[in-house]
């Protein structure tokens, strides 16, 4: 109802592990440092997971673009 | 007519269960907790169901960007 | 020439059976119960058609994101 | 030049027929009977064109939106 | 350094030929009778041409959608 | 840190060759004789080139608009 | 929180070595010389690399526009 819905929910998430899900298909697992009101998220230790949901590949520090995301996951619980 | 009727249908929902399918293919089920004038939409309990309408992961609470939604169903009423 | 012109349509469409079709190829119908100005539309009774116009999937209340419409069409008439 | 002169030919097309192509490929045509300052057009007797140029759908009242458009020809004059 | 180049490169080819690139790939030619601010152009005895450069379709008077184009060249000179 | 920050590298190479890379793949090469806020492009002496960075079409002076671009490389030091 | 989070970021990166990851599936690697708040980004020994991480291009100078990008990467940290 509120504007600031989503990003109260990045709020609570400041600081833990977060899930994100882009367009290209790709996830990413990172520790979530901060966000703006584009939903660009700032990521530290951030990984890239392979379908099997290991790691692929350390990315250290990013700057993932809020136009690039499909969803956000505060908190990771994933089986599959 | 109004601004408001497709927000009007999402407060309706707020606390049950709403289907919604993704521009890349995928649907996701959850708990509509919150949306804002975008239609992001916080769900909880979320799933993403495969093509036989069964849950293939549990995702638990998301934050899903409005560009990338095609569609939200406030009830689900799925047959096939 | 006004920028009502495909409001009012859809305003004279409303509780009628509309047909819309989607970016993504898909097809839905439903009875038209609102619209906003960047053409979200609330459906009722909303259905998906196959490539036959027979119906896939019963999908109840769907609101329908404006900006995954390619057209809509207030009164169906189909032929192939 | 000026910023209306893509609305200045509409307004001269509307009555007549026009063809419409589309981002998906598609190819309607059908009597103009409005339009806004998005290109949403309100058709007419809409049908849609196979790769051929006849009829493969009657689409009756029609409303495209304008950001499906890649163009519009106000006078139809097909050779192939 | 002045946001009017591009319409200025425009103003100088009014009711000379264009070729314009779409984004689809096709790649069109006609005389450039108006544009707006978008780069949305008016041509006329627009054509559209193939792969080597001859014409495969007469379209008459279009309106193009600025958004819809890559490229225009105000002045011809194709060589392959 | 200033939003002037890409305009005045391209003010900077005004008169010199540029490179362009496009959405689409292709890659321009010509001389920088315009631009604007939006990073449309006058290129005079335009070529388009091929995988192998030889010539494979001249396109005069050409109008490229500034969303149809990934990057724009204003000195040009190709290796492969 | 901040609207200013990633350009942050970015400002602390600024002289130093960048992974930037595009759209089209690129990756670029660069010294940041400058972003606006569109995320626009000036590179410099900016350099293309394949999949396994080695150049395969020189690039020098470039101008990245920032609705390109999908990811930067302040600091580099890349295993495979």
């Amino acid at each position: 109802m509120s504007t600031d819905i989503s990003l109260k929910v990045l709020s609570e998430s400041l600081g833990g592990k977060v899930l994100v899900r882009l367009r290209n298909g790709r996830v990413l697992r990172g520790v979530l440092q901060g966000y703006d009101q584009h939903m660009n998220l700032i990521l530290e230790q951030a990984e890239e997971l392979n379908d099997e949901n290991s790691v692929s590949r350390q990315l250290g520090v990013i700057v993932v673009r809020g136009d690039s995301i499909i969803m956000v996951s505060p908190t990771i619980k994933e089986k599959k």
